[in-house]
């Protein structure tokens, strides 16, 4: 499957297609011409929601990816963007089975359902870089140990090792990314639990006060959400079958940084002030993080080419066009 | 919590109590003046049989470990030993989301129990080699890659992540354990699925002859359970704490040795023979194996002690005084 160029003949599903990425995601499939369905489940909470794709030509089923149901959507497919899940660390730590069942059971459930009705469809996962917890060596490689610091890189560690025993196994053709901080376009902004970048970009565009926990020195590489979903295409391509990379960006900020330039984009008058750790962050906290993106860049080609200047003006842009993020619970 | 000696005013609590390793471990602490609980819920095919613990003082309460009426049985708890799962790889790979369950989900209600009810209590877990997959080096140390190749890999590792987040996120004073194979008493020998072990000395106690799959030149290293019971109560040391630990042995075997070293210490005459690999195994297979454990002896004291050629006699005399292992399903 060519991961650029023209798509019109390509029948593609993204699950979790309601949500952030899944969104973005959709829109340029369209833009390339492909038949598009979502399997989404809009669960409360996740970030899904139909307005992320209006006025865009997709068919929605709106089912869990492991219901029974979804076995129509994937027949026929010829490529799968299996993006569902729940990405919030700390809703993992208050409801670990809820983050199990999404992020691995309902994956087990989904590869299965695949394996029967269409074990030659192209399966590319998103998973996080949470699932290797506090870095002992930084950048980041892939073969960086695993050691996820809250139940949700727990989760999404084995819905990642779920993927490839399915290729070892069956010989299904999977590939499974470890995403870095994502922000852009279409992301939920409404919730203080979906990461940093989010509540960042809210409290800026609201003019109120960014808290940053600690003393703002931790760093992070963060990506354009059109970058992540330039590597979700450069992952189909034959290379990348049965393999991990990492999606970073090769530019890292403190969050003191993140935080000035989120400021400037949206020419908030709001300011940032540093606070103490509260303790349900602290505990599962994982220090500075530095994304190794050598492996995608050699096999896939792909590399993070946004600024996290230009992104964060197209995102402000976009916000302001599109109110309701602002206040949609 | 000493390692060794009286145990006489403690209060165990031995998940999979019933089971093959849970039984002799059982055993041994009541044999040290332990005051024992089991849970086990004696699913069908895990191992789990009332007869092993035949004569021996202790509670048993039939229940999945997670669920709520566990949290009795465990309040008062000094140490638990949370055996609990499933091992067969094949079965894994039949019913994913069995296994995902037994393995994964209950364990996190079951820390969610123990953090509400008994937040100080010792935990040790027994987590396996196939969290590894394919060794990419040899010996394996702890650090070695975790790239399972089933899914009984993949739930096994959840299932250890998990006890390793509740002690950095809640300070559960939690260790988990590798185990490579296992043998000795009171292990299910019936099944076809629970290692080959098992199956080899059945084979041997009953005159039929070993098959082996493919060249017979695959090693392994093997641990009597009787060794494995010290390194479980080695494992409940301070030093332990938040760790994994392997527990294999430093001299292993190829499996044509193996099978040589049962027909001996049986004195089978069925012999042994060489066959293709079925491919239900053959795609979920992980080639050599050979673990290293440096890290174990060093901070916890343990090693393995106990030859193959005693183990094995040991554990020939042990079944040909219990025939029903042979023949109960």
């Amino acid at each position: 499957m060519p991961p650029s160029s023209d798509l019109s003949s390509t029948v593609c599903v993204v699950t979790g297609g309601l949500g952030f990425i899944g969104a973005n995601l959709t829109a340029e499939l369209i833009r390339r011409g492909a038949t598009v369905r979502i399997i989404d489940a809009l669960v409360a909470g996740h970030g899904g929601d139909r307005r992320n794709v209006e006025g865009l030509d997709v068919e929605i089923v709106e089912a869990e990816i492991g219901d029974r149901i979804v076995a129509d959507a994937v027949a026929g497919a010829d490529i799968i963007f299996n993006l569902a899940g729940q990405v919030s660390h700390l809703a993992s730590m208050r409801d670990p089975l809820h983050d199990l069942h999404v992020n691995t059971v309902t994956h087990a459930s989904f590869l299965e359902i695949l394996r029967r009705v269409n074990p030659t469809v192209r399966v590319v996962h998103t998973s996080t870089r949470q699932v290797y917890g506090r870095p002992v060596r930084s950048p980041v490689d892939e073969l960086h140990p695993t050691n996820p610091m809250d139940v949700n890189g727990v989760s999404k560690l084995a819905g990642e090792h779920l993927h490839l025993v399915y290729h070892t196994a069956y010989g299904l053709a999977t590939t499974s990314l470890r995403l870095t901080n994502v922000y852009g376009p279409r992301q939920r902004l409404s919730s203080d639990e979906l990461g940093f970048l989010p509540v960042f970009i809210r409290k800026a565009l609201l003019g109120d006060e960014i808290l940053i926990f600690g003393d703002g020195g931790q760093r992070r590489d963060c990506v354009y959400v059109g970058d992540v979903v330039e590597a979700l295409l450069a992952a189909t391509a034959p290379e990348g079958i049965g393999r991990v990379f990492n999606v970073g960006n090769v530019v890292d900020q403190s969050l003191a940084e993140i935080a000035a330039a989120i400021i400037d984009a949206t020419g908030s008058t709001g300011g940032l002030r540093l606070v103490p750790w509260p303790d349900d962050h602290q505990r599962i906290d994982i220090g500075s993080f530095h994304t190794d993106g050598t492996t995608i860049a050699e096999v896939l080609g792909w590399k993070a080419t946004t600024t996290l200047e230009t992104g964060l003006r197209a995102t402000a842009t976009f916000y302001r066009g599109h109110p309701w993020y602002l206040s949609s619970t």
